[in-house]
């Protein structure tokens, strides 16, 4: 009964929800259910596939198989543009670093490298990857909240730009490195201030730990103090709140180089910022989804753009630093530069209609999906763009377990074995959040010029234990 | 003011429910905070550090380095033989599949095929591995709710055991391959009853969709009906739910044998049997963790045993098929097996203190410890067994994200960088889920008679990047 009662209200919210969603969205097209694939760079031809630069989708996955990643190397290109730009139209100085975390493929990061960015790397992996792809030391920024010793010797072995330190342990591991190599490392702090991100990361600056960094960095021989890094954490959707946290964060630039005579010569804002074509999961769009509702679609409008807050940031630094002296800003967008240049594609590999519901197996699921648990990502049936979408499906990956779901009540065109899906916007954190679950891991092509290449081979079984002699190879 | 009755509220429950908690322990050692290392195999040394057939673990630190699985062979021996033997003891042919998707290490599962097991295989790289690692076809089982057509293919050709059907499809597709082949294929039904895991899986008994699935097996060629397939689920805790599933089992196999003359050789059981060291956690536990205080730790007596399921079980057998023509029975426990046989040594690679918090982080974490997230797992410090828990401490990994958690609020005692600790039951779903997230994935060694033999060499970075063609190998 009171079960019944909670059922009925939730299912009211739900359905208000959904009216101010379709509200929100009475301006899209109805063909695709909501967004349209020319957000991606992707079209449709006459007979209703998914097209990208003039080559069709299907005759990619009849060419290379599924599971298969599509990298658009125009659209790398476009997004990071379309970030930088309006940053440095009024703050000439910004530098962009690309998130080797986010997306540390090879081809991905060397694109954005020629576009002209420098790397963030949190690992040693990661700081060896950069140099293995051609990057010089002086365009690499090492973060992280844990650094090996083996990570900091490598790092000041390498010049690398800056070191943000993340704890007072680290201050003597690089100076005693520089001494031994006879460099001097610059170095910065990660610091966290009244909003974002604290637990394990970073010194606050509330607490003094902050200033006491820069204090013993400043009498420690082999380290030079060049900045700060700030970064307030994922999906970042409040302009006013990020104002606020770099405006400490300029204060306490400025006390530093009051009390330490430190000129701090580069502001490291971070990254975090938010993909419009992706929607954070709440917890209404879990209730949806128990109660066989779709969980609700991206809303791009909901998304602050690359403008929204360049003029802001650019003011503050302008009202905040000399004139003669304005630091670099430097900021390292991950997801927001390579998530919707790759995506998905996965064939259907078994249907079954059991209890009601239309179901369709994958041929991959939580293996290589894993952000979906967390996000809503558009999703289009690769074959048939001009099919009414008169099914509600269930998309299920193939590995034995109930969570493997990949999206939940989808409307969708009738679909059967060897149809295709798109999962749009997969190229930030699903590369790195693979596993090798019952399964080998996707190829990676990239398509440049209506040309595709292979970027990363699919992984063979032979390669999947081949670190267990078990094979010849 | 409500947020602070809820959580006074809260912290009542809590209270309680610790003390329940420490009421159920009051047997264990006071020691070890809780469960002591013997539950695994391991000792501890006159100087406190945790050891496992006569080596220290120290030592296997320092000469494979860390992140570190360690396996004892002598330990999964023990758990299969503790598992078989009471099935055995009532119900002579009793066979036991080892599940390839909960531990898929070559070392592992080749001696567990030793031990005598068939192996169980969700997808077309795990039966290739069995065929690998030298198991005849004979002895492969073939589940998973979606299995593509290369993977029948590869099935029939190998001539496994019995194909455990999951949809209508399949049917056709087996048949297919077997006649081409010109072989007759052993196949089973994957069920559904009115208990446990449906969703993607099986067939209904109740909807009638299970029979009629066995009708159309019994008049395709090339396909021989063999068995049924039932699996309720992971962490299996009840016992009398268990065995009402199984008596709707038997009636169906009744109800086969009566309508369409079809004697089931085969019931297989399928597994999800819990793991008496490890605690799901339950929303109580979040919320522990939540409000600071560490979650409970795993309860071994809450666990059944497999004698408390074997008796049952095989009465139930025995009163309802033929004494003349008595089926096997088959079972295939993953994490029950392996689970408690391997073990995560991680180190610490930095330590610090911020807002009143000591935290360590550690050189693996979401990375490599994903079960972690729905589970708590005994954690010891490696070199300090025998000093004195005296901090609340809190293990993060080195991801850069603040969900890169390991444990909560963990009394431990006071460490720093390069000591280590040991995460217990990772034998089961922490190597399927690991990732190469910013890092690459740990060795593994086995233990052996105290001889130690790497069988799974330590990734390198080359390895991560091996099939993108940037490097020389």
């Amino acid at each position: 009964m009171i079960e019944r009662a909670k059922r009925s209200f939730k299912e009211l919210v739900i359905r208000r929800l959904q009216r101010e969603d379709a509200q929100a969205r009475r301006d899209l097209p109805a063909q695709f259910n909501g967004l349209p694939p020319s957000l991606w760079g992707y079209d449709v031809t006459a007979d209703g596939v998914l097209g990208l630069e003039g080559l069709r989708v299907p005759e990619l996955i009849s060419r290379y198989g599924t599971p298969l990643y599509v990298v658009s190397a125009a659209w790398l290109r476009k997004t990071y543009e379309d970030f930088i730009r309006p940053f440095r139209e009024h703050y000439p100085d910004t530098r962009l670093a690309t998130s080797y975390k986010t997306n540390p493929v090879p081809a991905v990061v060397s694109t954005l490298h020629e576009c002209g960015t420098d790397a963030e790397v949190i690992s040693e992996f990661e700081m060896w990857l950069a140099g293995r792809v051609g990057l010089p030391g002086e365009r690499i920024i090492v973060n992280g909240p844990g650094k090996s010793r083996a990570m900091l010797e490598r790092a000041v072995s390498m010049g690398v730009k800056v070191i943000n330190i993340d704890g007072f342990e680290e201050i003597e591991a690089i100076s005693a490195a520089a001494r031994r190599l006879g460099r001097v490392q610059p170095v910065g702090v990660r610091v966290t201030t009244s909003v974002g991100w604290s637990s394990q990361f970073g010194l606050p600056l509330a607490t003094g730990d902050a200033f006491a960094a820069f204090e013993r960095i400043k009498r420690t021989p082999g380290l030079e103090a060049m900045g700060v890094h700030l970064h307030l954490g994922t999906g970042l959707k409040s302009v006013d709140l990020y104002l606020r946290a770099i405006t400490e964060v300029l204060e306490f630039g400025a006390l530093l180089r009051e009390r330490l005579g430190i000129e701090l010569r580069c502001y490291d804002l971070g990254g975090g910022y938010g993909v419009p074509t992706v929607r954070g999961k709440d917890v209404w769009d879990d209730r949806m989804l128990s109660l066989g509702y779709p969980a609700r679609e991206p809303l791009p409008a909901a998304c602050p753009s690359p403008a929204d807050y360049a003029a802001r940031i650019a003011a503050l630094f302008k009202e905040r630093t000399p004139p003669d002296r304005r630091p670099q800003i430097v900021l390292e967008p991950g997801r927001a530069i390579t998530s919707s240049a790759q995506t998905l594609l996965l064939s259907v590999i078994a249907t079954k209609d059991t209890y009601g519901v239309r179901r369709l197996i994958l041929d991959g699921g939580k293996n290589i999906t894993l952000p979906l648990g967390w996000e809503t990502h558009k999703i289009f049936p690769v074959q048939r763009l001009n099919d009414p979408a008169v099914r509600s499906t269930c998309l299920y990956g193939p590995l034995c377990h109930p969570g493997d779901v990949v999206a939940s009540h989808l409307p969708l065109p009738e679909m059967g074995v060897g149809d295709a899906i798109a999962i749009m916007d997969a190229g930030a954190y699903f590369v790195p959040n693979q596993m090798n679950f019952s399964n080998p891991r996707p190829a990676i092509v990239m398509v440049e010029g209506g040309k595709v290449r292979v970027v990363r081979q699919r992984e063979s079984f032979e390669d999947v234990v081949r670190l267990d002699g078990i094979t010849a190879d």
